[in-house]
């Protein structure tokens, strides 16, 4: 997608030596937008666990990058395999719960493994080749749903004679996720494009605020109207009219369709099926997982530091600081995700299409999972 | 309650000086507790128009205390009835739309120039009389909620083998937004005096974080436990089982039971209902407005200043700061309430005693507005 008028993805091959790795530093965003690079496995590994970058897909293309730069290394080891082995431990470790990054990385791994007696040189081309196809399935993925999801966009678009279109979204499931385009923003992205008169309410997503630091950033720097409002406020749009629908995003859905996303995103579900708003949930199959049935049961949720909640970022005196926002002792239960339920999902948009949110339509659109 | 092992209301007269009100500055908690002390109606106006103290009790008490000020300075002039009226006028315009206010102000007004003909003192004593009498009734119906209130927490409790009860509140219902014992807290706070095991989850209650700096303050103080939580939470804690009743306030109520009350509530009354959890609003019949029957449709909700969402309060090195949070210029939509339909809501709590959330049974209670 484009920053200060140039396109970015949000992870590349460094152009001037193809032996290095780039991406946006997304700590820093949006108060300042900084690119940094990494030479080995190690530092990109840093970076994974150290939140430089985060989001489902952008976490599995790093991975794949990341082992990339371990075959550049391994080749130089006398125990090729057991150095590719290291790396791959090593990348898994970051992030366990994260479904994306183990898929990347045991796919650069097999593939890696399994010409092992390649000589040097190809089996550094052959990687880089299949982390940019990694990378680039990723892309297409998102481009796609922006392509199967603008249909919903442009039906309510046209249903109000031309008149705005006002989308809700939670959390950023923006480009900054993914390699580009974004799932929740992909049909938002597509519909802009064609011309259609949209306007996003970006909920700022407490408490790591990323509606009001990234999908607020992306949508600016597109040039797409939207207003940052509280995670309390998108209920009472709802009440009032000012919301005609609701996309997110997934970290990962049961087959039977139901969705574990940000931390309040069910919450804004309710509120659609309260107030007859169709509530979309845009997603990769990546993040599908396939053996689980009843989401609340089965995907266990990430507890985080409660710091995050005591404690807040942003701007003073022209410093990006953390202050205490409460000096609370007792502050917690902060678990990063909520599950919502089938029943309050209106439809799924995925790469091949928009099927309802059970078991028999997502198989249609996937038979290749059903046995 | 007790701050710092000391009994304070919100709001008295200066034991040191009868001629002056001392409240608590609200706006520096829980950093820091200060007593602040007016000398005029002037300076009581200015502090309730700058929120150095707020919500819906309290208001209407330091109104009341207000014009005992005025009374004060009116003996003085040669127009006592203009210079009352001024005062009068002055207090109310202070905050609008706050039900309280205007009718602790008219009350006393009407007092007042009833009996105009006394001589100055005696206005003095009547006035201090009548504000002492506002002030005192305000204690007493919150006291009075929680004498009824608590019979809930108990069965829950009963009903746990004495296990700890978990109770969600949003925002501040607490003493600190009343004269004493607050509405939403005072079944609490009177199940703990009975030695109920009880936990409370206080949603930090963005954009103004009245939870996590008010209720958690509060609570801290009475010795109760509490965890503090982002707004998002609280539904995932009801999938999970973790909340058995939500108590929350309100700031208007209309008479078959729709309530109006800080932004998110209604977001907490849905997840509620999907989970099966009793959702009860504590209320002051002070509250409720006999005029509306339909609270979504007739109660103007305030919408505040998106400065509010941009920015936030906290301790850096410190030092009490206001930090941006998001560079953002589309900021806004920033209303103060939402409302709550009364299918949602499982019972009202007020001084008279627990009633359903309709017209039939809010009229039991209070018979004397049904004409």
């Amino acid at each position: 997608m484009i920053v200060n008028g140039k396109h970015f993805r949000t992870i590349w091959i460094n152009p001037k030596n193809k032996k290095s790795v780039q991406i946006i530093d997304q700590r820093k965003l949006p108060f300042s937008f900084e690119i940094e690079t990494f030479r080995n496995v190690k530092e990109i590994a840093f970076a994974i666990k150290d939140m430089h970058l985060r989001g489902a897909g952008l976490i599995g293309a790093a991975g794949a990058y990341g082992m990339y730069l371990a075959v550049i290394e391994a080749i130089k080891q006398t125990d090729f395999v057991k150095s590719i082995q290291d790396s791959a431990n090593l990348l898994k470790a970051t992030r366990p719960t994260a479904v994306n990054l183990s898929w990347a990385v045991d796919l650069m791994l097999n593939k890696i493994l399994v010409d092992a007696n390649k000589n040097g040189e190809d089996k550094v081309e052959q990687a880089l080749f299949m982390a940019e196809f990694i990378a680039n399935q990723d892309a297409e993925a998102c481009r796609m749903i922006g392509e199967h999801g603008i249909s919903l966009i442009r039906e309510i678009s046209q249903k109000k004679n031309g008149e705005t279109v006002n989308i809700l979204t939670h959390c950023n499931a923006g480009w900054l996720a993914f390699v580009d385009f974004g799932s929740a923003t992909a049909p938002i992205y597509a519909a802009f494009e064609e011309g259609i008169d949209i306007h996003i309410w970006v909920d700022e997503t407490r408490p790591r605020n990323q509606g009001a630091r990234l999908t607020s950033w992306e949508l600016e720097q597109q040039g797409i109207k939207h207003t940052v409002i509280t995670d309390n406020a998108g209920g009472y749009l709802m009440q009032k009219g000012m919301v005609d629908m609701v996309i997110v995003g997934s970290d990962r859905t049961s087959k039977t369709g139901d969705v574990a996303n940000k931390i309040g995103t069910y919450l804004k579900a309710l509120a659609a099926k309260d107030n007859d708003i169709p509530f979309y949930v845009a997603l990769p199959s990546s993040t599908i997982d396939w053996k689980i049935e009843n989401g609340l049961k089965e995907i266990s949720i990430e507890e985080r530091n409660p710091r995050e909640i005591s404690h807040i970022e942003g701007i003073y005196n022209d410093e990006l600081v953390e202050i205490l926002i409460t000096p609370e002792k007792n502050v917690g239960s902060n678990y990063g995700f909520d599950i919502t339920p089938a029943r309050l999902v209106t439809g799924l948009i995925t790469e091949r299409g928009i099927c309802k949110a059970n078991q028999e339509s997502i198989f249609k659109l996937f038979p290749e999972y059903d046995r």
